[in-house]
């Protein structure tokens, strides 16, 4: 079958032929019909080979979306034919994270070696893809798959996130969304379907803040020093209780040091680089701050149902598998507008 | 292998030689060393055939504890020769509830024809038994089989209901217990261990009020006429802001009905028949009122843990295989101190 | 100044001059600019002397907005001639529940006598009432008095109900709401506004259905035995995890007992003398079953916020203080659309 | 009246004689029965002129408690001659926070000038104190004063911190309290009290960790290199879920960073000057880090039913009125064990 690999240290991604995987017992294979490229994938391809720990050749592809196409020995649960989305953050099953569906915080996962589809264990940028267990498998019914698949990772992390600073959201709160790309335009549909709060979306470019307003923020302001004042005004001086930095660098996470409330939450999202400092005369009162990763599997059966209902959508740019490599550029140069997706 | 089968409708249960099962893929063959016996055993054996759903001869036994002794293809996560609790409400694995570890409310069991070990699936009271899926084992470590077994019901399901009304019960409030019984007297010790709250015991004999004192009761006062005035007084007129009825007959969903503090919680967990009449000029405004069922899986991890560190502990009675039919007997008159297991 | 009082028992509410109030020290004398009338207060007017234990005369009103016209001694964060809604519920202040701001679960209020404006002390509908603390105000800044006014109890009833379920209304969840007159459709609009739920909404008239889909029901059906099939099929079988009857009666009741959902919740908001017999074999494995009463201070302070930005509005009829006794009239005989308020 | 005040920049308290106090409309004259010191007074103190925002002179003690004596005109709920705790967080009273209770978290104080006794309005040490409002009063019945006086910051605080981290706090859990001083010797009572977890106490004298041992520490480490190895084998790798660091300066803080958990929580309660470097690469996924203030009111009445049964208690040593200048330069110099209250 065909596949889009990392074989090579500091090399791009390949289109490569490979053998068709078959499933084990309590596997199932997997027709991919869509699968989506992600910032992160280039950031494991940047890694310098003794920070590298994903194995080679590793099939790309963290977000995917398919049919079931072969069931191994004792599957249950899951319907030959019928269409899946995949759940991403594979952990033990066994550790009380897990037991609670959050196998994205699950304690014994490096330990034991598991590793996400495309981040380590063989990913879904391929016309077949094995998944280990049904648990991984959440169903789809008919929705479309190229408009489905990044909710599995551009839908589920913002989701997890807004949802773990839901209940400070009530009538009369303001989120700030920082950065309206891929992740951050989704978060701020996901604010307005779940929380009353007012949205306020920061990004850089003129384009990018057209695109916050048309999904749904209040308002949209240049990211930059004037931001914070403006956040102070629109906020009657209290800030924001709730910031998503979808960015992450260290000028992102100074405007957001700057904008929470007493008592607010910063979730840092985007995986920039940038550190904040937190603790009394850095930090309001109460300010908490931390950086969640993905979600957990009841959250992806929920941003579905949001998607399923119109609520959520994700602006996507449709590949083919021959084209994913060039795709890969362009995600790399900053040319995707919204999400790229292969469809095998 | 020995075994403990109800195999007619309308007689008790019996001892019978019968095969050993054979773990299929995905399943793990359990060695029983520890099994439960439960009023909800008598409970299903009483059902007339037009109302029996679990099967017949149907093995016995939703409690049970053992050691992994034979892996189906595909089972990952368990260790042959390791001790495990088995959590009994199994589900689909599918639904929203049973991806966050609720299975105990599992919304496509009863259509799916779903049902828990003794409880229509072969149970526990036999030498061998098979379980479904790794995700419904619980690792035990060294803990003593039989002092362990009976947490996974008479230990879960008052967890479950506690945790349920958790947030109420902080310093300054006051919890009742009705029914300081095999799952009663689990509770009292559950709500000293987890909560802050003052704890009121009732029950209708002496010895059971002792024991109530015993594992931690604050009060223990005769289940009387007395009793809701003597709450009210102890409570300085508020009312308790959480009663657990263990035994669920309308004489004790009576005494709740009068003792619940406003807004405060009534978790009806026995089964006895009686039903609360639930509304304004009944019930005080806010106060709750449910019926919890068992619990999740995570919740069984938790109330293992306070058995592991000594905070609670299960009073019980050892039998035989060949002793199980007569400690079935003993169980149907009220005979049985703390909870009945058998060691095959 | 004009009062509207309700003088003698059996008889209904009149027109009559009374003094002009004066602010004792710590209290607030309001000009009323609007006060709402409530199904309620004819509840209270229908009950015989024996039951009867408001006090006479009774000013009415227990909904009320106004502006800050007088100031006791010792007032401190109230503005003269600022716009403020009355906070209704009145509680001692001092116990564990109004600590809170959950004064509608004050645990003393019956014991001291403390008794909410228009059900026990003066009303609002009066040219002038007094309010006893600066904590039962909350301002409004420059929202219409008569489109607000209606927040304090018809807007503020639901949402508290609707709070209480709030985290169980998770995307891909139902909420059905049982009466879509004056508090069930806020409450329709509510529901939209902070959860991502799917809304059924329930009545026995045409044009109630039609009002119900014009404030966002996304289903309306007429409120028979037909509507517990169609629930169960639009849920896939599972039924809705929150109930909300706004109605309340026995034959309704009977409809929320069928169709919520396992592990789902009943509020029971309308006082409609119907009780709901909770516990085993009638309601669902962990559903519950409560009648919430009005709302928080902190919840107030949220409804007016979703009202100021459009997302829940009220239907109001307007009356002058001459007509308000005639208003009373056609509020008893289902004559007014949505919710009647007086301006004096 | 005598009166600790702190007069001159740079100077450290005096005994003074000053105007006894009258309450104005609204307020309450408490005669003082017991005032704590705490170490925030010397940071205070400490401050230099152009950062000192608290008024000259400034009457010491923000934890008080005392008798009501004297009572301005409209105070209700208060009762002459009962025996009151000082809940000292002031606020508002009118934002959304103030209407929760959590005037610790008011938006508006620092805008409208609103200071807590002690800490910039006139404090407890002195014979006489006035409060500006019956809400800021909390009945203490006959609890002990001195005993009581620190639970109203030196609990509280601790309080506050470990209830924002109690769901996390399961069975099989581990909270780690870093600094087991006048605030920590609280948490690990409070932490025993209300979570069934393991409690792990760093300090860095052997005195102090045989107190953190007294008081229920499971295990008491030195607060050195060693101490992560030792919490990541205690908790079989998995770090603690819940970190409680009373000492905040960097050392402290990079041990927080080490040893929290996947999701698990960090609160800065000991303003030491450390700040924590937050988000991807520093901590780990899904972990918090914030600075928590003092606490709510519905809090203090718990930690105060806490004591009353037992469950809390602080280490005192009692000082005359005469004797609170050298009680402070105890403090200073670290010679006080547990806290220091003087008794007008």
């Amino acid at each position: 079958m065909k596949a889009i690999q990392y074989r090579t240290i500091g090399q791009g991604p390949e289109l490569v032929e490979i053998e068709t995987p078959e499933p084990g017992p309590g596997q199932i294979r997997i027709k991919v019909t869509a699968a989506g490229l992600c910032h992160s994938d280039w950031f494991v391809m940047g890694l310098p080979a003794e920070q590298y720990i994903y194995g080679l050749p590793l099939t790309l592809g963290h977000e995917g979306v398919g049919i079931a196409d072969k069931l191994g020995d004792g599957v249950e649960g899951i319907e030959l034919g019928a269409s899946y989305a995949i759940y991403g953050p594979w952990g033990c099953g066994q550790c009380h994270a897990c037991a609670r569906g959050a196998e994205n915080y699950c304690t014994r996962a490096a330990e034991l070696g598991i590793q996400p589809p495309g981040l380590g264990s063989p990913g879904a940028m391929a016309e077949y893809v094995i998944i280990d267990d049904a648990r991984h498998l959440v169903p789809i019914g008919d929705m479309d798959p190229v408009e489905t698949v990044s909710l599995t990772d551009a839908g589920l992390t913002p989701y997890h996130a807004i949802m773990s600073s839901k209940d400070k959201l009530v009538a009369g709160t303001t989120a700030v969304v920082i950065g309206t790309g891929g992740l951050g335009h989704v978060g701020i549909q996901v604010l307005r379907a779940v929380t009353s709060a007012t949205v306020i979306a920061l990004d850089i470019a003129d384009e990018k803040l057209a695109l916050a307003r048309d999904v749904g923020a209040h308002h949209a302001l240049m990211s930059d020093d004037s931001a914070v004042d403006e956040i102070r005004r629109l906020t009657n001086g209290r800030g924001a209780e709730a910031v998503f930095d979808f960015t992450g660098v260290q000028p992102t996470l100074d405007i957001a040091r700057q904008v929470v409330a007493v008592d607010g939450d910063i979730q840092i999202v985007g995986i920039g680089g940038g550190l904040l400092p937190t603790g009394f005369f850095s930090t309001p009162f109460g300010a908490s701050v931390r950086a969640p990763y993905w979600g957990t599997r009841s959250e992806l059966m929920e941003v579905l149902s949001l998607a399923q209902t119109g609520s959520v959508g994700v602006h996507v740019e449709r590949y083919s598998m021959e084209q994913a490599v060039d795709a890969y550029t362009r995600l790399h140069d900053g040319k995707v507008q919204g999400r790229a997706v292969v469809v095998p």
